[in-house]
């Protein structure tokens, strides 16, 4: 299940709307015969991958799966039906499937005479999967909240320089978070600021370059703008009543309410543009006016820190009003780990939630 | 050494303005026979207490020592003497005496016909008493800022709260710190906002208390403050043309010149008035002001952070105005380490200077 696990990884950032699924195929004596990973929506999925590469093998072997095998048919058929045809005897999966249209597939394996377990693995195969799991159960993309500040929290000096806080490494790790996302977001602030490109960059093998969304209230992005150059797709997301035609063929164009705080876009409402969209998981990069909307709205599933072992004393702090005023109502958060990238660290933490929503 | 190095350990925060030393005698067939380490100014240095605990058995033996052997008579006879007449045959250290008026040590030594050599996990002795030979070095007392956050660099809440940022297991740590430490340093500010105690206390054994210091310019601090309790002698400094007569009997007053930028008192000054009195470490534990005019001052040699895994998007920075304008001028630190302490992240991290001064 292990290597199960980490072929599902290689998925990660190319497979939304779906989720990143792994198998192996044993034989009959337990000998590996077969790997896939699913590698993009519309493409086969893990078991036909594996099943492929085993053939005749598969018969009277075990699949060893990192998600219920589906029970669907979408573009592709179902793969329990797959790998009921191909004569599996044993089917291991870790996490069931929480989707009602793909769910049942363990039951159908099981009609058909075939041994099925779950549970293997469960927690860690639910963490290669996080982003898919939290946007089906929330009906919103998984956001991923990313920040460079120094150990003082600051995201740039007095003077708005910031280049560079963290090291090459921390920049680095960065273009691998866009890699495994759909969505990179950023506000016109940071537009402004900084002139991100915001594309993978560096990374061998294939990248799927993932959507560059804009929060652009008001459609001040100059045509320059490298986030509108042709390394990857570009949404920008404006006001429902700002004028817009300005920026035709060069991005697509989504019309939002504003925030009901009246600063900003409404977080819901971009949320739910982009789930349409089939963005499943989105890396947000923006700067502490936009990280603040979305901790005040509740919509921050995971948080990246690097921090550069530096002081400043002075300049943007890297959050900014999230609608939190005392100390009792701070955002607590988990760290689930953290790393030395060069002279950096780097925090992984999630927020502790009373009640889901 | 590596026994004497955590031998010498036992004795921060109660041996200045002398350094912290271990020591262990072993026999001449190499079984340790003695151990000591020194407690306190004043009393037996560290090789005499190994030398009385071997006793005979010293006679042809081996001193593990992790500072050169002093050389002169000052409260307590020359240890390099007390080793020639118990007969030691060798004697290693690690480091090298860096006081003028206590080296000489090891020439002494060998003058006697001892076996002498040094060098020996130097490093790691150094770093044992690194407040000490800082305190040589820079004839100013070494300077450790230590100081609580949430992840986004926060203090405190907008409102002012700040109990408890972290747990209880990260403030137990601060009590280490202090006890490790000659003097607690806090602003009239942090007097005002916390009325905290600085007192030690959770710690099993003899703690020496460490003396605590107020930054009080304006003589402002509250007859009923815990600072003035007698949990540990106190000093409060005040600006030279301040009238402090209240303060006669509850605590000592020191007179310093203010600050030339105008705003609180002049850091070496008051550094320089510690050093006087035999304080060889500071504890900052100051709010985002003070930590700032010590920065500023180029007056921090060591950093413990205690951060959080929370967020606040509002409220004051665990730093404040350094006079640092721009990235390029960043301080920049080395992380030695980092630790769990409960939820919370503990960063250890020390400047990286360019010139000694």
């Amino acid at each position: 299940m292990r290597r199960a696990i980490a072929l599902a990884a290689r998925g990660l950032g190319s497979t939304s709307p779906n989720p990143v699924v792994g198998c192996v195929v044993l034989d009959v004596n337990g000998r590996v015969v077969g790997e896939g990973w699913h590698r993009r929506a519309g493409g086969p999925h893990a078991e036909i991958h594996a099943l492929r590469e085993a053939g005749e093998r598969a018969r009277g072997g075990t699949a060893v799966v990192t998600l219920e095998p589906c029970n669907h048919t979408g573009r592709t058929g179902p793969c329990a039906q797959a790998l009921v045809d191909a004569g599996i005897a044993r089917v291991v999966h870790a996490v069931s499937d929480p989707n009602p249209s793909a769910a049942g597939g363990a039951a159908t394996l099981r009609a058909a005479g075939i041994d099925t377990e779950s549970g293997l693995l469960e927690a860690e195969s639910a963490r290669g999967n996080e982003a898919w799991l939290t946007a089906i159960r929330l009906g919103r993309p998984f956001v991923h909240w990313k920040y460079a500040a120094t150990l003082d929290g600051r995201s740039a000096a007095a003077d708005g320089t910031s280049r560079w806080i963290t090291s090459g490494p921390a920049r680095a790790d960065v273009h691998r978070l866009r890699a495994e996302s759909d969505a990179v977001l950023v506000g016109s602030g940071t537009l402004r600021a900084d002139d991100p490109q915001l594309a993978v960059r560096g990374l061998d093998g294939d990248v799927t370059q993932p959507l560059r969304v804009v929060l652009d209230t008001h459609a001040t992005v100059a045509p320059a703008a490298r986030v509108l150059d042709d390394a990857a797709p570009t949404l920008i997301a404006v006001a429902d009543d700002t004028d817009a035609d300005h920026l035709k063929g060069r991005a697509d164009v989504v019309r939002l309410p504003r925030a009901a705080s009246g600063r900003g876009l409404d977080v819901p409402a971009l949320l739910a543009a982009l789930y349409e969209r089939g963005v499943r998981s989105v890396l947000l990069e923006g700067g502490p006016t936009l990280a603040g909307a979305f901790v005040a709205a509740d919509a921050v599933d995971k948080v990246t820190g690097y921090l550069a072992p530096a002081l400043l004393g002075a300049g943007p702090a890297v959050l900014a009003d999230a609608g939190i005023t005392t100390i009792a109502r701070a955002l607590r958060l988990d760290v689930a780990a953290t790393a030395t990238l060069g002279p950096d660290l780097r925090v992984t933490a999630y927020p502790r939630r009373t009640e889901e929503n």
